[in-house]
């Protein structure tokens, strides 16, 4: 196995900072990665927001579902799908009048924009992790950067057409966060189709969820719940952040009909 | 520069192929390494649809903009956010009814729950591309995907919570693909903001597109538009590509309401 699949391999989600600091040339050396991601049609449809300021980061930690581990990253990275670059410069080139007098539409950012810059966002989000993890710097996303929009659009000043879709978390792991067991991952067959999509029938889904339950069944909650699938619908799914992660994000399309 | 650096700055995307096979044993290292890409609460929101039967790759190079490459690319992988798995599986379990019985919401997937899944779809998508270069495999994603979803959904039979978010075509590059010409990105300070996002003002909206408009005004284009701007929004943004791509997600979105 090279390097870059030994890397891909041993990565863990970090979310322990030893002291030792992330220095500037780290950082850059993070972003220039970064930059090298593909993007289609070469828009870069991303900004990304390095949050330093200590205040915001605290603010962080209590907005994105109450996780103090953030306010003690070494660095913090918002990544967000950015029409708003190229719609500034559009309507500075007196663009969507051109288009009209060609016979062409005027139209704003929309959904499938909103989605291609998605992509981008999330494309060099994943550039920076393995550049980073290259370094022996660790990562964690933070998925519940999705919940709160009105508190983060205040927070950093962002415009309509901007999404806040994923922070990443930077910092060297602790001796223990380095060591810390891989998690395990659904069996290959339960992730890869080939050709066409394969609803799971009663002996795949065995397949899939066999190990989840059987954890299930080892833990206190199994006396709560009947199984795996109801604890997590329950815990997760039915939770008060996925409920505020699905009105906020609500919240946030309505800027891109 | 470490070895994983170097490859992720000398990447480029990868339209023609070599005759060189991507062996089953690439393949699978590919899929192992995106298995493992980081995915939010572990729950793997995603799948890949592995397209080698030839009439669909010659399909997807006729719904995807038309670009016959995509026909000839020697690996060919769908990604999809998927929430249908978990879905499923809380059906089985009886998870809705069990949430009411606590008193907690019944619901079925939303945006919110799809954004976190296109989160771990690209991820695991990037996560590819990168092990695939590690191992001399070329890359182009294609995101013309996100056309056509009636089509797609047809051709794949996407069931209503998957979303095709991005394809990708993999194989190893011919010597001109090899030794294409970089890309070039805008300057970072461009896309990275501290701490607030701060819209481009006049100077530094110069700063991002000089160079693009610099090489727009050495094109035949510069007889029939103002600038660059005027230009890329015709070509592109008010394209008939980009309104169907923009009607396709549209209709994907219904799904998840």
């Amino acid at each position: 196995m090279n390097e870059t699949l030994k890397l891909i391999h041993n990565r863990r989600s970090v979310r322990a900072y030893s002291p030792k600091p992330v220095t500037r040339a780290d950082k850059d050396a993070i972003l220039a990665a970064a930059f090298r991601a593909p993007t289609a049609g070469n828009l870069m449809l991303y900004s990304i927001i390095e949050v330093e300021d200590q205040s915001l980061k605290d603010r962080l930690a209590v907005s994105c579902d109450h996780q103090p581990f953030i306010a003690r990253a070494p660095y913090v990275l918002l990544f967000l799908a950015d029409l708003q670059r190229w719609w500034d410069y559009f309507i500075k080139c007196g663009a969507p009048g051109r288009a009209e007098a060609s016979g062409l539409p005027n139209r704003r950012p929309q959904t499938g924009d909103l989605m291609l810059a998605c992509c981008d966002a999330l494309i060099s989000a994943q550039t920076a992790v393995i550049a980073a993890e290259s370094l022996g710097i660790g990562s964690c996303y933070i998925g519940d950067i999705l919940e709160q929009y009105e508190t983060h659009r205040e927070m950093f000043d962002l415009p309509p057409y901007t999404l806040p879709v994923t922070l990443l978390c930077f910092g060297y792991p602790t001796a223990a966060a380095a060591k810390r067991k891989l998690t395990s991952r659904f069996p290959g067959e339960s992730i890869v189709h080939k050709d066409r999509y394969r609803p799971l029938d009663a002996a795949a889904m065995d397949h899939c969820f066999g190990d989840l339950e059987n954890t299930f069944r080892s833990t206190a909650r199994a006396v709560q719940y009947e199984n795996a699938g109801q604890e997590i619908y329950c815990r997760k799914f039915a939770a008060g952040f996925s409920m505020e992660l699905n009105r906020s994000v609500g919240k946030m399309l309505e800027n891109w009909k």
